[in-house]
């Protein structure tokens, strides 16, 4: 992906360094909060499972936030990443799909925070239609359409049922939107230009059951 | 960390690999959904934005599942994984706070799929206690310690407010818990023995947001 930096100049950054960008910002983020001024690159690393000479490589497309050898400001690198990521910028989102899930999603301040201030609530469902989460009400699904074009919506949550995720996407993307975070456990296909990132909630809880199902192999293993 | 092969043999997996494994079956699952019989190391892996190298390598760990040049049977990789990871041996689990995020993902029946049968849901608040979410009851937070130990619990899902994450989590590890799902938006302390799952929903926002918000400057890019 092609971007431009402070002095206007255009480069390609790699896809994986992109993705890993948030990783830093949140952990940062984290050692904000908790008071932590400066981190060197080998500690921001270590707690993100990753080589630190991997992470100063990612930094470096963005001209490497520090000088060698001295470590992040925190409180200079935490805006600068969230620059770079756009969380500055905001862009209004719709979630679709008002069940737990979505209503859940629908509860997350942090969204806001994070550039991506919650415009429109949908659902096919009488009962839930009409209800407010945070200010903001479940509308039947039949309006979305003419929503994301009239708000410029360019981000949707997916959190409808399986069976009707790709028919949903579909509409959502014929609409105008741009980005589907997709939290329904199924590929959907899209146009190219349309990114997708999905949210396998299955994949966190089977990385959970390798480990804490093989604890006791492993203590057997250690005790023979 | 060390496992034990199909022949008794005890070796060494990194956990690079073990982490990569639900990726792998997530996606097999969705192939097996939509009747796909064969894959190829080389469509596997590009689906997943991994090396065909670096997927092959991972399954050599386990054997690895075909002969060199051979497609994948899908319906037999699907269970052997499915052991690899423990998705066949169920562990009793928790969810511990029952807000929307918590609710969502008690509807979440993949849940039984993966070998976490929910057990129990917990909450300080006295309107949600009582309350049902498929047939399992939302307890008081000051019988999970009695409940964890009474039931074997192994694995508890930590959707709680970000201020008290922290002494919740000391409970549950107090109590037995060896796993934790940990939703909310800050690190938890726990024992080394301890495994903690960080399920970051503003990772994937970030993700979504740096693309979805540079698209305009992208075709910028190309248009000149």
């Amino acid at each position: 992906m092609r971007v431009v930096n402070t002095k206007g100049k255009k480069f390609r950054v790699p896809d994986a360094t992109i993705l890993r960008l948030p990783l830093y910002l949140d952990k940062l983020i984290l050692l904000q909060q908790a008071g932590v001024k400066e981190v060197s690159s080998r500690q921001l690393a270590t707690s993100l499972d990753i080589k630190a000479s991997q992470l100063r490589h990612d930094f470096h497309y963005f001209g490497g936030f520090s000088k060698p050898g001295r470590p992040y400001q925190v409180d200079k690198l935490v805006p600068a990443l969230e620059e770079i990521i756009g969380v500055d910028v905001p862009v209004p989102m719709i979630i679709v799909g008002a069940g737990h899930l979505g209503q859940g999603l629908a509860n997350y301040r942090n969204f806001e925070r994070l550039g991506f201030p919650l415009r429109g609530i949908f659902d096919v469902d009488p009962k839930l239609v009409g209800l407010e989460i945070r200010g903001v009400p479940i509308r039947p699904l039949s309006e979305m359409t003419a929503f994301v074009k009239e708000h410029g919506i360019k981000v949707g949550v997916l959190t409808v049922p399986v069976n009707v995720a790709q028919d949903v996407a579909n509409q959502m993307v014929a609409a105008g939107v741009v980005g589907i975070w997709n939290f329904t456990p199924t590929d959907i296909r899209t146009p190219p230009q349309v990114i997708v990132r999905n949210e396998r909630l299955a994949v966190g809880l089977m990385c959970l059951s390798f480990k804490t199902k093989r604890i006791g192999q492993t203590e057997e293993l250690r005790g023979d």
